[in-house]
């Protein structure tokens, strides 16, 4: 199976890694909207291309894999891209996700492509997990929590405040919070009963830390409803504490079954991550094995994780699975 | 969505109550190899059936749910009922799902019906989730430990041993074992190192306790290999602390990604479950749903939950779980 990698930041590296990763896939190709010359991937052999020079590679790719932003990148990427190739992004504006299924599967069908969008672990796994455990438990309450792990958007956030020189915010989920949707409690829990914030932030010199620490803690959307504190450290120490991009969570359900309700069950699936764009990046991989196989069986348009047949993931036969998994 | 139920005892009337908590599903018949005239259900109005009447309901019934054991009801009764009816049965001997799956598809295809064999959590929602995470991350180990929960073969042991009048063992997983695995450390553990067994007795009267803990614990192949505890108690502490049927278990996945595998990452499942019948019919019926609806499409021959994809679960629509779940 031979993958293409458009767009190369830390999902694109993360996608070069997964692909090295699996016995039956090849890297092609990675494209950039950067000058080639600049761009050194790690793969030996592999073309580095022009974004502008995508559509020359159209019989030698079987699945392409889009490595762009949520915001302004892939509602354009995806359907435009969906025209040549079979496609696979990540998709993760839950808002507009409908809105981009509809685009990605007009432009998909209409050049018999197939194409899966929002693949990774939220939108993805979690997803996965909130649908089986709710036809599982149609009598019961949903909880997901994000964290520990590092937000970019609310990393983004800070660095944007006056006098900050850098800065990494983390994302933690309240123990309490877990410990009572574990036991079965169903809590209401409020945005600040969820999650706290930690932000490392590097100062400029001479800089108001006081305003910082303020202005932060007070920005709305970002942190104004949760519990969030502030450290300031040295550049150095960000480098060498906080360089990684961990990330994970949890997803519950809780519910009860019998004729009265009158049993309560428990059902939990967490990540604990390393790398977020790496582990998002070894999902998209196992996705872009199902599509390619599906397409091989004739089908074609848009689909997500919830379309797609468990067998189709994996590298291993019908038969062995049965035997070695079921 | 006309469902039958072949078999009424604790998994039967799991079914029974998941049917009721499900509002596109309505209960036809209970089927039993009793005296029907003796078997009292909880549904209002509906009929219990001789099983040797079954033919006479194949059109009435769109999947009919097999409660039987997997030791010698299921390799009959799934794919004698599949020549008459869409059927989905919970077979959970492992080693032996190769051949019942060739058994059940061959019946089913030559009278054009659907099947699905194995549902439940082990066999069943582990699985899903053993072959999820082996899809994602390649490089890795996998974890499943189970309880804490009621074993009934481990509890029909302890009866049948002399001097026994009635018991109840526990698998308890380690915690020590599970606290390792979640820490990414992958070791490697004994099957004493993962588990615990714990049994509570009630002793005939005059019965030789020491040599009843001696038989139990070293009983080859239940209980010679684990650490087990054995606790005397009275008729009436038996059924009052220990009537239920909980159980659970974890499945983990920890694995590695990055150009040298130096990002470590951990998937892990867990259920936590009052009643264990109850749980596994609450995830049988939602995979009835799944066929009923494959049938409906023209599919034929016999699936496994590898096979289907997860929106066929849920009694939402595609553009509702992609708006709202995805």
């Amino acid at each position: 199976m031979k993958v293409g990698i458009y767009g190369y930041g830390n999902l694109g590296r993360g996608i070069e890694c997964a692909v090295k990763n699996s016995e039956d896939m090849e890297l092609v190709a990675v494209f950039t909207r950067r000058d080639p010359s600049t761009v050194k991937i790690q793969t030996a052999g592999v073309t580095v291309a022009s974004a502008n020079d995508v559509e020359k590679f159209a019989d030698k790719i079987d699945v392409m894999i889009i490595c762009g932003g949520s915001a302004t990148d892939l509602p354009e990427m995806t359907p435009a891209l969906a025209k040549h190739f079979n496609v696979i992004d990540s998709f993760d504006t839950h808002a507009r996700i409908p809105e981009h299924f509809e685009n990605v599967n007009t432009a998909a069908k209409s050049s018999a492509h197939i194409a899966l969008i929002s693949a990774g672990w939220d939108p993805g796994m979690f997803s996965l997990n909130r649908l089986y455990a709710n036809a599982i438990l149609p009598n019961g309450n949903d909880y997901t929590f994000w964290g520990k792990g590092v937000s970019q958007g609310h990393s983004d956030a800070i660095r944007r405040v006056k006098g900050v020189k850098n800065g990494k915010q983390y994302t933690i989920p309240v123990d309490s919070a877990l410990a009572s949707v574990r036991a079965g409690e169903n809590p209401d829990l409020t945005t600040r009963q969820k999650h706290t914030r930690e932000c490392f932030v590097v100062a400029e010199e001479g800089a108001d830390k006081a305003a910082i620490e303020k202005e932060i803690k007070e920005m709305p959307n970002y942190f104004s409803d949760y519990d969030t504190t502030v450290h300031f450290i040295s550049e150095e120490e960000l480098q060498k504490n906080h360089s990684g991009i961990p990330h994970g969570g949890f997803v519950f359900r809780t519910g009860t079954t019998g004729w009265n309700n009158e049993n309560k069950h428990v059902i939990e699936y967490s990540l604990k991550l390393d790398s977020n764009p790496e582990f998002t990046a070894s999902v998209i991989v196992a996705y872009a094995r199902a599509i390619n196989r599906l397409h091989q069986e004739g089908n074609i348009g848009c689909r997500t994780v919830f379309d797609i047949a468990p067998a189709y993931l994996s590298p291993l036969s019908d038969e062995e699975l049965r035997a070695h998994m079921l």
